[in-house]
C-alpha cells in the first residue's frame, strides 16, 4: 500500500538543478499525465510548449524581466513591483538555469482556463516526482509579449501563458518552508 | 516503490455516494494535506469552510441553483446558460447528495487566489483518495450570495468561494472519460 501522505509531502519547489538535460520523451510522458487532470465541463483547455534549450530559456528570462521592469516603470503599483530589486540583478535567471521549460497555455476565451491549467500543473508536478525530476511554477517567467518571441515559441494569438513550469534533475532539495496552520473558518456538522 | 502513474490515473470525479457520513477528523486531515500545496510567493491564501450536514448542503444547492437561474433570466449570455435545463430540475442537487461539502475560499484581494486554491483543491483530491473517499469540484455550487447564507456559513465579506469540493464514500466509480491527446503546440530542443 502506498503512503500517499509521503507522496504529497515529498513535492518541493526546486530551483537548483544538475547540469543534465531532460530527455524529450520523459517531458512528453509528464505532459500526457498532466492531461489526466480534471477540468470544468471536461473542457481540457490546456496546451503545451516545450522549450528544452537553455539558450532560449535564458532569452525568455531576459525578455520577461525586461517586460516586467517596463511595467513597473509605467505603473508603480504593478503587482510585480515587490520583485523589482531581484529583477534588476543581471545574473538573475527567473528560470534558475533549468534545462527544460514547459509553458502550460490555453485559449483566452476558455472561462476556467486558469484553474484548469493549475490542476494540470499540479499533475505535472506529481508526475515529475515519479521520474526523479523537480519542478517549479515560475510566474515571473510568463511576461512574454514581443511578437517575434511569441511566434518563435509558437504561442497562438488568442492564447495565454498560464503556468511556466521549469523541470530538471534536482541538485539540492530544500527543506519544507514553514506553513500556516489550516484556517478553517467554520465547521457546521 | 509506488506506482505514481496508477495514483494519477486513479482519481475520478465522483458523483454517487454511499449513505455514510465522513468523520470530521478525516475531513480535517484532508484539509491539512491541502495546505501542503505550493502557492505564489508562499502566500497560502486558502481558507476552508466545512459543511458536514446534508440538510444545509441541500439548501446551498437550492440557493446556488436559484441564483444561477436568476442570472440566466437577466442575461441570456450568462456563462451558466448551458446548464439551464438541468438547473430547472427540482430533484437535481448540484452536490449529488454528498454527505460533506468543503468550500475552499480566500480573500478577494489575493492576486493569485484562483490558481493557489486550485492547487490546494488538487491536493485535496489526492489526499481524499488515500482515505477511500471520492471528490468532485462543483462549480455550480459556488453561487452563494444571500447575506444570511453567507453569514450562516461564515464566509467573510472580503472573501470569495473558489472551489466547492464534495466528499464522500463512492458508491460507484465511473470509467475514465475519453480524453484529448496532449496538444503540444511547439517543441524547441
Amino acid at each position: 500500500m502506498v503512503d500517499f501522505n509521503e507522496f504529497l509531502k515529498k513535492r518541493r519547489s526546486i530551483r537548483d538543478f544538475e547540469d543534465k538535460g531532460v530527455p524529450l520523451d520523459i517531458v512528453k510522458e509528464i505532459i500526457k499525465d498532466s492531461c489526466l487532470a480534471p477540468s470544468s465541463g471536461h473542457g481540457q483547455p490546456w496546451r503545451f510548449i516545450i522549450i528544452n534549450k537553455k539558450g532560449l530559456i535564458k532569452r525568455l528570462s531576459d525578455e520577461s524581466k525586461a517586460n516586467m521592469l517596463n511595467s513597473i516603470e509605467k505603473n508603480a503599483s504593478s503587482s510585480v513591483k515587490q520583485y523589482e530589486a531581484v529583477l534588476r540583478l543581471e545574473d538573475y535567471n527567473v528560470f534558475y538555469n533549468a534545462p527544460c521549460l514547459v509553458y502550460i497555455v490555453g485559449p483566452k476565451e476558455a472561462r476556467t482556463l486558469y484553474v484548469d491549467c493549475a490542476l494540470a500543473a499540479c499533475y505535472f508536478m506529481f508526475s515529475s516526482i515519479q521520474r526523479g525530476l523537480g519542478t517549479c511554477w515560475i510566474n515571473l517567467g510568463s511576461d512574454i509579449r514581443n511578437p517575434e518571441t511569441l511566434e518563435e515559441i509558437g504561442l497562438p494569438e488568442n492564447h495565454r501563458i498560464v503556468a511556466p513550469m521549469i523541470v530538471g534533475y534536482p541538485k539540492s532539495i530544500p527543506n519544507p518552508p514553514d506553513r500556516n496552520e489550516p484556517q478553517i473558518l467554520m465547521v457546521i456538522s
